[in-house]
C-alpha cells in the first residue's frame, strides 16, 4: 500500500505500518516512511531525502499547557493528575476492561493487568509523552510490556488514551480471528504496540534496543541548543522475564552502556504458572541488577501506593547515567477476593461468579466493557495534548533543519526509512579475476560500503568481530561515553543481541541493525530471530563460519541443520552467497527487505570469484551461472549454494569435457526463488530435466523439493568433525568427484 | 558393540561408551551399563537387575594411604602435593603440552590452558578423586571445562593423570581427523570428558545437572552409616560463559537448590575475543552470584597463588548449603612474553618465535610434548590411588548391598542403566473406545507409569507443569530440603533446563531426565537440545501445545517450522504421536533410545483414540493405520502425523465412500522410518502410487521427500494467528474437505 496525498499522513502511515509482509522490488525501496507525521504523501514516495511540507499550523493544535517540559513530566503533570477518587476509578476501569475481555474470550491472562493497573495508569496518564492519533510520532516515549501475556493491560490503556487501533469493539474481539487485540502484543497488528512480546524476556531486551537507539540518535543529532531526540523507554517485566537468561544478558549490557533513560518496572507478584515463585526463584533480583550496574528501587506497595510509584519514577529520571529497575511488589489479580495472589488468576478467565465477586469487592457496578464518563473525560485530553506535543516537536524540527541542514537530512532518513538515491551503487562488484576471498571478508567490504551511505546502519558481533569481520572501519565503538559511534560490542550474548537489534529496528524505519556470530550459534538467538521475522523487524544477521568448512573447532561449531531450519521459518530470507557478487547481492536484498529479516550464511574459508554469478541473480533467489545446453534441456542440472557452488562448477566443467550438457544453478535464496513466476522457475529448473544433483554442506532434507524423485542430494546428515576443513570435505564426500559420480548414476 | 566376558569390564565399558550412535532395538535395551566397573561382562548383558561379581580383591590394589577421606581432600592430600619446584614444573608441563599441541595443529586456544594450569594442576593432582583407568567409575568427582575452547588444559591433565584416552600420540593429533583430542571437549570421543562443551555457558549448566544428580542420589541412597553417593562437581568457566544467559539461569537454580558440592572457578582473565572485557562486560560477577545465593571467593593471584587457590577450595568445601564461585584472576597466555594478556593468545597458535620466547621466559628447555621424568613420576600415583579409591568404594557397595538390598538394587539400575525386566508393560494401552484426550494428558499417564518402574526417571517443566502435564503424582518436588524427590521445578528457564538435563543424563546411564515446555519454546533451548543429540544424552523432551491447535495465544506461541527443524538435526528422534497408543509407543522408543534424545510433540487439544494406531507402529516410524486396497496399490495415500492424523482418517473415510481405495499412513517419526528396510518402506509407500497427500499443522517444506513430484502438501507456511483453535484450523485449510479436494485434484 502506497501512501498518497489524498489521505492524511497519519492514516497513510498507519495503513502502511500494519500491512502484511511485502516483497519490495529494488525499484520501490520499502523502508517505511513514518514518524514525521507532518510529511505529505508525496514526500513519502520519494526515495531521495524527503522534505518537511504541509505541516499542520503550529498554533492551531497547541495545548493550553504547551510549556510542559519533559524532564519534569511527573511533577508537572501531577497538577493534571486525576483526583484520588477518579484515579481509583480509572485504575479499576483498566482492571475491569481486562477482566471483561478475558471473560468474553474465555481465554487470556487477567492477573497481571489487575495487579499492574496502577503502574499502567500512572505511565499512560501522567508520565508518558505520546500522540494517540499518530502512534508512530518519532519522539514518543516507548513502552514495552515484556510480560506480554498481560496484553489486556496495554489494550485497555491504548483504548483509554484514545488510540484508534483499540476501540470498544476491538476489546470485545480480544483473541478472536482477525482482531486488533491478539493474545499477545503484536506491533504488526496493533498500532501503539512497539514490539511483539509474549515469549518471555524478549521485551526487556527489545526495550534495551529502543533505549540504545534513543541514546545513539540523541548523541548524534542533539545540539547544545536543541534536543531533537529525547524520549524515555519504559518496560514492565514479570518474574518469568527475570528468570530467562536473555533478560540478564540484555540488562548486563544496559548497565554497561549506562542507558539512563531506560526505566523498567519489575512486577514482583510472587506468582508464576507453577505457583509461588518460592519453588524456583529465590534470588535477590535487585541485588543482581545492582551488580549489573543498574540503579534499583523497591516500591513495596504496588497495589495502592500511587505516590510511591510516582516518586520512584521521579527518582529513576534523576539518575541519568544508569538504567533503573523499579521492583514493584503487587498482588496478581488484585481485587479478586478468591483468586488474587494465586496462579489460577494468571492465565485463565475468572469465571462469571468470581467476576461478580470482584465487582462487589472493588465496588464496580458497571456492565462489562463500560468506561465511566468521568474516566473517559479525564483521559480524553491525551489526543489533544499528544497532538500538541507532536506539533511542538515538528516546529522544533523545522528550526533544527534551518540550523543544521545536513544533520536534519540524515535524521530524516532515519525517521522515514527512505534510502538515499543510488545507495546500492556503493556495493562492490567483482570479476572472476578478483582475488579469491572468504565471503565473511567480502561481507565486511559490503558492511563498510553500506555504512558510508546509510545513516541508520549500525551493528556488531557477539564477541566475534574479528572472526565475523563486522567492524565498521570508519566508526568507533558505541560505548557509554561514545554513544554516537556505530560498532556495537554485544559481548558473548547472542540472544540478547538479536532481541536488542529487534528493538533498534523497530525504533525507527531507517535504523538498520546488523548483528553477527557463528552460524551455528543462531541456535542461541533463535527466539529473537523468529520474532524479527514475525514482527517485521528488518535485522540483518551476519552469520559466518557457515559449515564444516570452519574446520578444527569441530561439531559443536559446525552447522548442519541450520539452513533448512531457517528456510522453513516464515518471513525471513536465508541467503547463502557463493562469492563477492553474490554477497553484494545478498546485502542489496537485505537492505531492500526492510520488513523481512535476512540471514547471510558466510564462509570462513577462501572462495574463488565465480564466472556467471551476479547480484541480480541473487535477487531472483535462484539462477543459472553456467550452461552449455540449448533449448532449456540440459542433460543434467547441478544445484548448489555458497561455498559448494565452486564444487558444482568444477564438476560441471569435468562433465562437459566428457560431452555432457550441464547447467549449474545457484539456489542462493529459496524464499526469493519461490516468489518468482512459474515461467521463470521453469526456465531455470525445467520439469522435463529429472537428472539433477544438489551439493550443499548441510542437511539434505528439503532438497527433495528441487531434486524430484530421481535426483540425488550430496550433503551432510550427521554431525561434523574436528579436523582441517579440506580433510572433512573429503571425508564427507563433498567433492567434485562425488558430484560426477552421482550425475553418472542417474 | 556388545560387552563380552572375554574383555575386562573396564575395557568393555570404555568401548561401549565411545561407540557411535546406536539404534537399539526393543529386544536389546541399550541403556549403557557402566560405572560399577567390577561388573562382569555377563552381568552387563542381562536386562534384569545385574549382580556384583568378579570383584577385584580389595586388598590387592589398596593404596598405601587408603584412609584418605573425601571431605578433607585438600588438607590430607597436601602432604602428597608436589614440592614447590615440582609444582611449577608440573604446571609448566601443562602449559607447554597445550602450547605444543596448538602449535602442531596450527589451530586451537593456548591462552586458557596457560592461565588456568595452576587450577588444573591443583584439581587433578591434589583435590579430585577419580580412577584414570576407569573413567566411568560411578562415585568419581566430575569436572567440566565450561570454557571448552581451552580443552588442551583438560587433555594435558588427562594425559598426566594416566587416562588411556589421551596418550602422547593423541596430543600430537590434536584437532586432526579421527583423533581423541577434538577441538572442543567431546564426551563421546574421549573417556574422561564428562560432557560436551564449547558452545559457551553449556558446561556450567551441565555441571549444575551433575551436582543435582549427586544431591538427589545421595539423599535417596545414603544412610546414616554409609555414604555411598558422595562426590563433588567442579567447573571452570570463563568470561564468555558468564555473559551467556544460560549460565545465569542455571546458576540461579543452583543457588536456589543449595548445591553445596558444586564448586565453580571463574577464570577472570579480562580478555575475550574482541579484546578487553571492559568493552562489553563490566558487571560485578561475584556480587551477581551472591544475589543468586552462592558463596563467593576471589583469588586475586591465580597465576602463582597456589595456596590461595587451595585455601579457596577448602573454604568452598566447608560451605555445605550453597554452591561456591571462586573467581580466580589469571593472565591469559601466562608466560608468553609478548602475547600474554591479549586476545591474540586466546584462539591462535603462538607461532614458532613466540613459543621459543615463552620457553625462554618460563625456563623450559624441553622439546615439544616432553613430560619431565619427575613430573611423570609424581603423577603416576593416580592410577594406583584411583584404583584403590574405586576398590574401596566397591567394597563399601558390597556392604551396602548386604544391609540395604532394595536400595542397592535400585541404585545399581541407575549406575548401570539396565532397565527392569518388563518395564514396558507399565505403559498404558488404549482402544478406539477409550475417551478422547489431549496427547499432553496421555503423556502424563505415561510419565507416571514410567516413574513407577524406572528408578532413575525424573524431570519437570519450565514453569508449565500444569500445562505440560508433567507432574509425577507419586513424588514431591526436588527442593533444597527435599532433594530425594523427583519433580524438578525449573522456573522459566528453558535453556538452563535442557543443559541441566544433559548433565543429569550424563551423570549415570540409568538417570533418565525429561523436561518440558511449549513446543515453540524449543527455540529457547535449542543449543542444549543439539548438545543432547551430539553428546548422546538420552533426554526426553516433552513438548506440548505443538501447533496452531493451541489457539488464542497466537503466533508467538504457535510452532510452524519446528518439526522440520528437528527432523533435520542429526541423532535425535522427532516424534509426533496422534493418540494414546502412539504416545505410549513414543515413550517406549524414547526410553529405549538411551543415547539418542527424543522430542515428543504433544497436543493441547483433545484427540480421539484412532483405530489402527499402535505402539509397534511408532517403533517403525511410519505405518499404515487403515487401508481398503489390496495388492499394495491404493488409489491414494494420505500421510499425516499427530493431531492431523484424525483429519486424514476422516478424509479417507469420505473418499472410500465414493469408491476410492485409500491408505492412511502415520509418519509419526521420520528418523525411525528412514531406518527401516527398503522392503518395509515400499510396503508402506509403494513407489508406484504417486497420488499422495500430506496434512500436518506445520511447514510443508520437507514433505516433498514422501510426496514425490506429484503429491500435495497441506500445511502452514506462514505464521499462525490468535483465535480459537477450531477457527484457525478452518481458516488455514487444515480440514478433511481440503484433503479431499487435494486428492481429487491429483
Amino acid at each position: 500500500m502506497a501512501a498518497s496525498s489524498s489521505v492524511t499522513a497519519a492514516q497513510a502511515l498507519v495503513g502502511r505500518a500494519i500491512s502484511g509482509h511485502p516483497s519490495p522490488s529494488p525499484s520501490h525501496p520499502d523502508r517505511l516512511a513514518f514518524g514525521l507525521s507532518s510529511l505529505a504523501g508525496r514526500a513519502l514516495k520519494s526515495p531521495a531525502a524527503p522534505r518537511l511540507q504541509n505541516r499542520r499550523p503550529r498554533a492551531a493544535s497547541r495545548p493550553r499547557r504547551s510549556s510542559v517540559t519533559r524532564a519534569a513530566a511527573v511533577e508537572t503533570l501531577e497538577g493534571k493528575a486525576a483526583t484520588e477518587a477518579l484515579l481509583e476509578k480509572s485504575i479499576n476501569t483498566i482492571r475491569f476492561l481486562a477482566v471483561d475481555a478475558v471473560e468474553k474470550a474465555n481465554s487470556g491472562h487477567p492477573g497481571l493487568p489487575m495487579g499492574c493497573a496502577p503502574i499502567g495508569h500512572i505511565l499512560y496518564d501522567e508520565v508518558m509523552r505520546y500522540n494517540p492519533k499518530n502512534p508512530y510520532w518519532f519522539n514518543r516515549d516507548r513502552f514495552v510490556l515484556s510480560a506480554g501475556h498481560g496484553c489486556m493491560l496495554q489494550y485497555a490503556l491504548l483504548h483509554l488514551a484514545g488510540y484508534d487501533s483499540v476501540k470498544e469493539e476491538d476489546l470485545k474481539a480480544f483473541r478472536q480471528w482477525g482482531s486488533k487485540t491478539p493474545g499477545h502484543p503484536e506491533n504488526f497488528e496493533t498500532p501503539g504496540i512497539e514490539v511483539t512480546t509474549g515469549p518471555l524476556g524478549q521485551g526487556i531486551a527489545n526495550a534495551v534496543g529502543l533505549a540504545l537507539a534513543e541514546r545513539h540518535l540523541a548523541s548524534r543529532f542533539n545540539k547544545p541548543d536543541m534536543e531533537i531526540v529525547d524520549h524515555y523507554t519504559y518496560a514492565i517485566l514479570g518474574d518469568g522475564c527475570q528468570m530467562e537468561g536473555i533478560s540478564n544478558e540484555s540488562c548486563s549490557l544496559a548497565g554497561h552502556w549506562g542507558l539512563g533513560k531506560l526505566i523498567a518496572f519489575y512486577d514482583d507478584n510472587h506468582i508464576s504458572i507453577d505457583g509461588d515463585t518460592e519453588i524456583a526463584f529465590t534470588e535477590d533480583v535487585n541485588a543482581r541488577f545492582e551488580a549489573l550496574g543498574w540503579h534499583t528501587i523497591w516500591v513495596k506497595n504496588g497495589n495502592t501506593g500511587y505516590d510511591e510509584i510516582r516518586a520512584a519514577i521521579k527518582e529513576a529520571k534523576a539518575v541519568k547515567d544508569k538504567p533503573t529497575l523499579i521492583k514493584v511488589t503487587t498482588t496478581i489479580g488484585f481485587g479478586s477476593p478468591n483468586k488474587a495472589n494465586s496462579y489460577s488468576v494468571h492465565g485463565s478467565a475468572l469465571g462469571a461468579k468470581e467476576v461478580e465477586a470482584t465487582r462487589q469487592n472493588l465496588g464496580w457496578p458497571y456492565e462489562p466493557f463500560f468506561v465511566p464518563e468521568d474516566v473517559k473525560s479525564h483521559w480524553s485530553r491525551h489526543a489533544r495534548e499528544g497532538a500538541a506535543l507532536e506539533a511542538e516537536w515538528n516546529a522544533k524540527f523545522v528550526e533544527y533543519e534551518k540550523k543544521y541542514k545536513e544533520d536534519a537530512a540524515e535524521l530524516k532518513q532515519i525517521i522515514t526509512g527512505d534510502l538515499p538515491a543510488g545507495w546500492e551503487k556503493a556495493l562492490p562488484t567483482y570479476t572472476p579475476e578478483s582475488p579469491a576471498d572468504a565471503t565473511r571478508n567480502l561481507s565486511q567490504q559490503c558492511l563498510n560500503a553500506l555504512a558510508k551511505v546509510l545513516p541508520g546502519f549500525l551493528g556488531g558481533s557477539a564477541d566475534l568481530a574479528s572472526s565475523n569481520m563486522t567492524l565498521l572501519k570508519m566508526f568507533g565503538d558505541f560505548q557509554k561515553d561514545t554513544p554516537e559511534e556505530r560498532n556495537v560490542r554485544f559481548g558473548v550474548r547472542e540472544h540478547g543481541m538479536g532481541a536488542i537489534c529487534n528493538g533498534i529496528a523497530l525504533h525507527s524505519p531507517g535504523l538498520i541493525p546488523y548483528c553477527a556470530t557463528f552460524f551455528v550459534f543462531t541456535d542461541y538467538m533463535r527466539p529473537a530471530i523468529r520474532i524479527s521475522a514475525l514482527s517485521e523487524a528488518g535485522v540483518i544477521y551476519v552469520m559466518t563460519h557457515d559449515s564444516i568448512g570452519l574446520g578444527e573447532d569441530g561439531p559443536t561449531h559446525q552447522p548442519i541443520e541450520h539452513l533448512i531450519s531457517f528456510r522453513a521459518m516464515p518471513n525471513i530470507l536465508m541467503l547463502r552467497p557463493a562469492d563477492g557478487n553474490e554477497t553484494a547481492g545478498a546485502y542489496k536484498v537485505a537492505i531492500l527487505n526492510s520488513k523481512r529479516p535476512s540471514i547471510l550464511a558466510l564462509s570462513r574459508q577462501k572462495l574463488p570469484q565465480l564466472a556467471g554469478t551476479s547480484a541480480e541473480g541473487v535477487e531472483k533467489g535462484g539462477y543459472i551461472i553456467s550452461d552449455n545446453s540449448s533449448g532449456n534441456k540440459p542433460d543434467l542440472i547441478v544445484m548448489s549454494t555458497g561455498s559448494e557452488l565452486e564444487i558444482a562448477a568444477k564438476a560441471a566443467d569435468e562433465l562437459r569435457k566428457e560431452g555432457k550438457t550441464v547447467r549449474v544453478v545457484s539456489l542462493v535464496c529459496w524464499e526469493l526463488f519461490d516468489e518468482q513466476s512459474n515461467e521463470y522457475k521453469e526456465s531455470i529448473l525445467p520439469a522435463s530435466v529429472t537428472a539433477r544433483v544438489s551439493i550443499e554442506a548441510g542437511a539434505t532434507l528439503g532438497w527433495e523439493k528441487f531434486l524430484g524423485t530421481k535426483g540425488k542430494a550430496i550433503g551432510i546428515d550427521r554431525f561434523g568433525a574436528s579436523a582441517p576443513a579440506g580433510r572433512i570435505y573429503k571425508e564427507f564426500g563433498l567433492t567434485a568427484e562425488k558430484v560426477i559420480e552421482a550425475a553418472k548414476s542417474l
